[in-house]
């Protein structure tokens, strides 16, 4: 990135030391794990670009929006319905994040037992050094598990703009009412930020753009069906990534074209590993920029990672929209089916989500499972049990780990990852 | 307890050798902190005969209302409302235990970093050991914490009668709607369980009884305000906690006579402790039998507790129904409106509950005030940072407390309580 962006940012009000580190540990992590891939489709240029500007040109491309009278709204969760924000010219922005910061400051606010990715968030906004988090105009919480609900409490009293949305604990009747009333209340209060009124041609539209921008990824995630898998596991990882922050079409178009040279490498059966690695499945938690752990410590340990059932992945992404909805109020329910078919360990029971982990594991061709639980995540920890016992039903071996953003415990993982994939081979 | 209730605790399906061992520890726990304590007032002698007959004659009762028809309820938290029980004829029970048993077992179920009071849910159903739970005709789980949510999925493996009620995380209308919803479900389920269907007399009759339960319980706590403290914090605490266990009138009964006795002492200046002995408040989460670990320190480092804001506490009796409906519906209502005035912290926000620990700590002329915190608790060990806040702003000190059921940290404990209690000597 340029020395342009200092002004911005820092009228943006981030702390430059704090945020030169960073980016510095970020730049060099990228290029230790992304770039010292072999084998990577072209394609993936524009995401090393992406990244590389990821604070840089994205953050002034928000800011050009906001001075051309767009407004932007931060989210920490796949139950935000980023149509509404569209169809109001907002733009939604994904503040979740992947590393530690600021720890000693975090741990004033928050019990030392709370999960690595709402720290990281009280982190990023703590230590100053998060742009998406200093443009937004509106940030959405969401009670979803115990940790953000509660954390929510906090971060109110860190930002001015702090709305919350309630969401269900049950997938009944009342929990889907629920739903469809908290989202009428966030369709009004994002008209009430941008000044902008709903209307039932905005909300088609911006049900188009972000099933258009679904329906890529879905693309993107069938090519990895293919052995050799034609995408390293890292690498799909980043265009869910990438998801949340990119510019809706662009994006679109760029996995697109990905996805169009994916096609040549399978015809010539050219893949980012050999044929025949072993193919694992990684659910469970989030996994946020820049936490790439899992995934390289499973890419060098003799494995391919073909998919994620995670909120950056398949579960936030396998549903579109019924888009055929003729008013306004159509839609509006066609967004609630969309969003209560998300099957979050918030929910009890929640049997579809084995279901899915399982179909996933059979169309993706896994020959194994790992469940990515962030430590004292209650309800993915708790639920990678039954997942586990799902999976054995159907005989295929699932490794449960249980960790944090944390580099201690890299060798400890390291050696388990390695005799899981030596069981698989 | 006599032979006698050997051939009952077989056919409940107990294991009589883990059985005994429990006993055998209980036993000699309520020795060593209960009947050691000096200047007990002589009431306490029938909450020594409850507990002594804890498993054994309260049991034989519960057997003997299910001979003649009666049905029981077990429940793990405040929120399910004892009034609808016994209107249908049911007995409720409280199935929260505070002694960790078969962990190994319930580890296979649960992740290592869950609260102990769940983990002890579990411990004592796969380890056979809670006649209370083996009794119950009817189990009813809650979602509160996603702890508790997401364990009620695997217990309904273990048992065959769970009934799970949804809760809201949000004192809103919409969260009352669900909460009248809920209660309305749960009155048509215990209605079908007991083949009873509960009429304006019988609820109102139910209203009355659980109402007065709570007003002996309100007498009792306001005697603790006097200075010397008429009663131990460890036998306040155990009225609590019987309160979930005996018959209601009974019970009732027996603290009024504890009552007249404490106000004599009151008038005598008679004390469990001496005047003037530093005063702690303990909040937080619920310490149920037999969990004495944190009065027991407190105790024997030179304080007295003078009142537990706690769902086995204030948290659970503070508000009485308001019994003047004359149909169904008013009282269920009623109901509806106690309930929702609980303020744990599964909601968000729950600013109520720090006033009412600032109004208890003045209530009570607290010294101090102890949070306790369930390791692994997520709602109250993240609510006790405000708690903190929201008491040095009051000028009242506060230690946070974060344990399980384990003995290994009793000396640290000790060390820190004892340091706290000096401070405010």
């Amino acid at each position: 990135m340029t020395e342009d962006y200092r002004s911005m940012w820092t009228d943006l009000g981030l702390d430059l030391d704090a945020h030169d580190a960073l980016l510095g540990v970020l730049g060099s992590a990228y290029k230790d794990i992304y770039l010292a891939q072999k084998n990577r489709p072209e394609g993936m240029g524009y995401f090393d670009f992406v990244m590389s500007e990821v604070h840089g040109l994205r953050i002034k491309e928000l800011m050009d929006e906001k001075a051309a009278g767009g407004k932007i709204i931060g989210s920490y969760c796949v139950f935000v319905p980023e149509e509404i924000a569209l169809a109001a010219n907002a733009t939604l922005v994904g503040l979740c994040s992947g590393a530690d910061f600021a720890m000693e400051e975090v741990e004033q606010l928050l019990p030392r037992n709370t999960c690595a990715l709402i720290k990281s968030a009280f982190g990023f906004k703590l230590g100053k050094v998060c742009p998406y988090l200093e443009s937004a105009d509106m940030i959405v919480g969401e009670n979803t598990c115990d940790g953000k609900k509660k954390a929510y409490e906090s971060l109110g009293h860190l930002v001015n703009n702090l709305y919350v949305m309630d969401l269900p604990q049950m997938k009944t009747d009342n929990g889907k009412a629920l739903l469809k009333k908290e989202y009428l209340r966030f369709k009004e209060a994002v008209e009430a930020l941008t000044g902008v009124s709903i209307t039932k041609e905005s909300l088609k539209s911006a049900i188009g753009v972000v099933n258009a921008k679904r329906a890529a990824i879905h693309r993107l995630s069938s090519l990895r069906k293919a052995d050799p898998a034609p995408i390293s596991g890292l690498d799909g990882l980043l265009a869910n990534q990438v998801f949340f922050y990119d510019n809706p079409a662009r994006f679109t178009a760029s996995v697109h074209k990905i996805c169009d040279e994916l096609e040549a490498r399978i015809q010539d059966r050219k893949g980012a590993f050999p044929e025949k690695t072993p193919r694992i499945l990684v659910a469970g938690c989030p996994q946020a920029v820049p936490n790439w752990k899992l995934p390289m410590i499973v890419e060098t340990s003799g494995a391919v990672i073909v998919g994620e059932e995670s909120c950056v992945g398949e579960r936030g992404t396998r549903h579109l929209t019924d888009d055929t909805g003729s008013t306004l109020d159509e839609m509006m329910d066609a967004l609630v089916d969309r969003y209560f078919q998300v099957d979050c360990a918030i929910f009890t029971p929640n049997e579809q989500r084995l279901l899915h982990i399982r179909e996933m594991a059979a169309a993706y061709k896994a020959d194994g499972v790992i469940h990515y639980g962030l430590q004292f995540c209650q309800p993915y920890l708790m639920e990678s049990i039954p997942v586990e016992k799902a999976l054995e039903e159907k005989g295929i071996p699932c490794l449960r780990i249980e960790t944090d953003y944390g580099m201690e415990d890299m060798g400890q993982l390291k050696t388990r990852v390695e005799a899981f994939v030596e069981q698989l081979g």
